[in-house]
């Protein structure tokens, strides 16, 4: 395929791309696939001589579509948001020409520096604290990372972890962490590293930052401070205190990937001391060498992060911020927030329902009244009915559904059709629920 | 953005990916500027209210270009080949729309079940040994990771590692292994894990698998077979027998991101037993359950890997494999093998150089005969000239250049022009060290 035919086939995959967005309520939001679907539907090789390009577009639709969840459906609720912008698609479409990788300085320039500076951006919309910047002369600074979980982090590291009990509202508090901490350095045990999390996967709980935070100071514990998913909601002033206490994180972060519009993968991270970092994990062979390394201004990043190359990823959040802008993204942010506050006023006037945790941005986490079996039940009938998609989460082992608010254009009248679907749901399963207790009774 | 605005602008996105990579040849390969060049330029912060897509892209030539490393000019010579291709690009756009998660089977089956179709597509084309292959039934596979190097998992594993002593050819042989597994275990050591090299970077040699298969075998050692670089070529059955061995091999892995066409990134890996990563890694939340998860017949590939997220990666494979084929594949690789040597040749016809390493597949490492100094001094002086870029490597201690042929469009009149200003290069720098040594004699 040479430019020219790039050019036409280019413009044909945007207008594949803007038709299956803009379709995509239409299609059903979780396949009907079986495991192992695709293999038999594919030749067992790759083909000796070149296909055309109309073959390909042509199986996107018998073979892969059928076996897509689709994400960006306004009908899915499952896990929590992943990022999907045209201005991010726009800015992708920029790197995979460049094609550039950015281990380091030289390696292209442009692509780290634009990095250091959008993760700036983005660390003053959030009002991070000045020690967390790069700035021109700061010892601090951000890294676009991959995104993982704490839990594997302890395998590879081979570090024992622990959860600390959490309270009432499924945060942690000083007393817990005093608690554990003393416990541990009782057995011999030297505890180094805390991680506290604003808005956990489950319920979006938060942990209590200004509890916690003066414990490590005093303790010498490294606190990470994990804001995944809510992060994003702090660029508005309204819900910037739930970031209180970060002051005394050594490190944090939140995944823009999520909820800021910024296609997936850009997890964002920031530390106050960037030698802790590059002391860590500096390797220098002689191929990567370069004139500039030594001179102290310039950065390398593949320094502070396990992978070597890396994608030229802060086109994107470039894009993003200056298209929508600030004003935009908060708009963004709280018309969500709206409309899950709107699902559980919903939840909330069905007294065969609950609430089960405090809906603070797009999460709302509710239950039948009953058993885990019972609502086990209904989370399996919507799944399986398919017109919705939403994951569950264990709540002080009480099965609970979770409703995210996901999609970009999702409105407030899918999330009444999804109640409503819900609701019919409900009704068959307390139906059933209800024969099954007359039948035992006879 | 909405749909239509983003058809306008995809479509002229399109044609500057198409105008930046038929121009790219006259662009200087590498850039002017200097450290911190880029934060000067823009804002402190991220705006208030929207921007237009036109001032964006016109930032992008103001901006961006001027600080990027054309890793795509035919004058680019440095490191290893980055892939770069149109169908890679296509697939790229579409990964973008879908913007699905794969980090269950039921988070999007087809990104799951492609990835697993196309490992066993390239596993075949390089004739990998049955016993990688997932098939129907088997118990090996192969997942698309993230692309890392070996000492920094040395480093984030706490495990010590070590270099064993190669021969004349830069090979591990089977003495020097024997000699330092006997000398750690006397140590009280536990020598538990061999990588072996199938192209290095510095030189593109390659470890005598069949040596060293054997004896990781007997001593139960995991052997990791890394052929990062020289992997695409064993797709052509002339370089397959430089594969041989890999039957000894736990895992293996290639990069078919550097040299077949498959942008950046897609680090394919295979093991044999695939349930030996899935249980170091296994972490099941309950919002991470699906029906199917303990059907035993998917596949989860966030048990393969370290990050939690991944992208649908598998689509650039399928793009690329089709539009090629094989057929078209190989001929790429034959090409830039053809070049390689046409530079050779050049090299051995000017007495004042020499052919450090064999050149085997698309890298040639090369040297004025002379002092360490002297060859510093060509490098600095080719790479301030920026016609073409080169990176060096270090051989026993021998300072020394390396010509990687990398771009899709580079020919053999490029290669020509390179090797002439090289040449020219070299009189300068002689001609200057001929001064110098008559200032001295003086």
């Amino acid at each position: 395929m040479n430019a020219s035919e790039f050019r036409r086939r280019g413009k044909e995959m945007v207008d594949y791309m803007a038709d299956y967005l803009e379709g995509i309520e239409g299609r059903q939001v979780f396949p009907d696939v079986c495991p192992g679907y695709l293999r038999s539907l594919i030749p067992t090789t790759a083909p000796q001589e070149p296909e055309t390009f109309e073959a390909i577009i042509e199986d996107v639709e018998k073979i892969i579509m059928p076996g897509v969840t689709h994400w960006h459906s306004p009908y899915f609720f499952a896990y929590f948001p992943t990022a999907s912008s045209y201005p991010a698609m726009l800015a992708d479409m920029l790197c995979g020409a460049i094609g550039c990788i950015g281990f380091s300085w030289a390696a292209s320039p442009a692509c780290t520096e634009l990095e250091t500076v959008m993760m700036d951006w983005l660390g003053k919309m959030l009002q991070l604290p000045e020690a967390f910047l790069a700035g021109e002369a700061g010892e601090g600074g951000g890294v676009i990372q991959a995104h993982s979980s704490v839990e594997k982090a302890g395998l590879i590291g081979g570090v024992r972890l622990k959860a600390i009990p959490s309270d009432g509202k499924f945060a942690m508090r000083a007393s817990a962490l005093q608690e554990a901490l003393e416990r541990d350095k009782a057995a011999g045990l030297i505890p180094f590293f805390v991680v506290a999390t604003l808005g956990t996967t489950s319920c979006c709980s938060f942990d209590n930052l200004l509890e916690v935070g003066p414990i490590c100071h005093e303790e010498g514990l490294w606190l990470h401070v994990d804001a995944a998913y809510a992060g994003s909601a702090f660029i508005c002033p309204e819900f910037r205190h739930l970031l209180n206490g970060v002051e005394f994180a050594d490190s944090f972060n939140f995944n823009p990937h999520k909820w800021l519009l910024v296609n997936f993968d850009c997890s964002a991270m920031w530390v106050k001391k960037r030698t802790d970092l590059t002391g860590a994990f500096r390797l220098d062979p002689v191929y990567l060498r370069h004139s500039h390394q030594d001179s102290g201004l310039i950065t390398d990043y593949r320094h502070w992060q396990l992978p070597l190359g890396r994608r030229f990823r802060s086109l994107k959040m470039w894009f993003v911020f200056r298209m929508y802008g600030v004003k935009g993204l908060q708009a963004y942010i709280r018309k969500h927030v709206q409309l899950a506050h709107a699902f559980e006023a919903l939840v909330r006037q069905d007294a065969r329902f609950e609430i089960c945790a405090e809906v603070t941005l797009g999460l709302v986490c509710f239950r039948l009244k009953g058993s885990n079996k019972l609502n086990e039940a209904l989370l399996e009938s919507i799944n399986s009915a398919k017109k919705i998609h939403l994951v569950p989460c264990s709540l002080r082992d009480r099965f609970v559904l979770r409703f995210a608010i996901c999609s970009r254009t999702v409105e407030l009248a899918h999330v009444q059709l999804a109640w409503e679907h819900i609701r019919e749901m409900a009704a068959a399963v307390l139906r059933a629920q209800g024969e099954e207790k007359a039948e035992i009774k006879n």
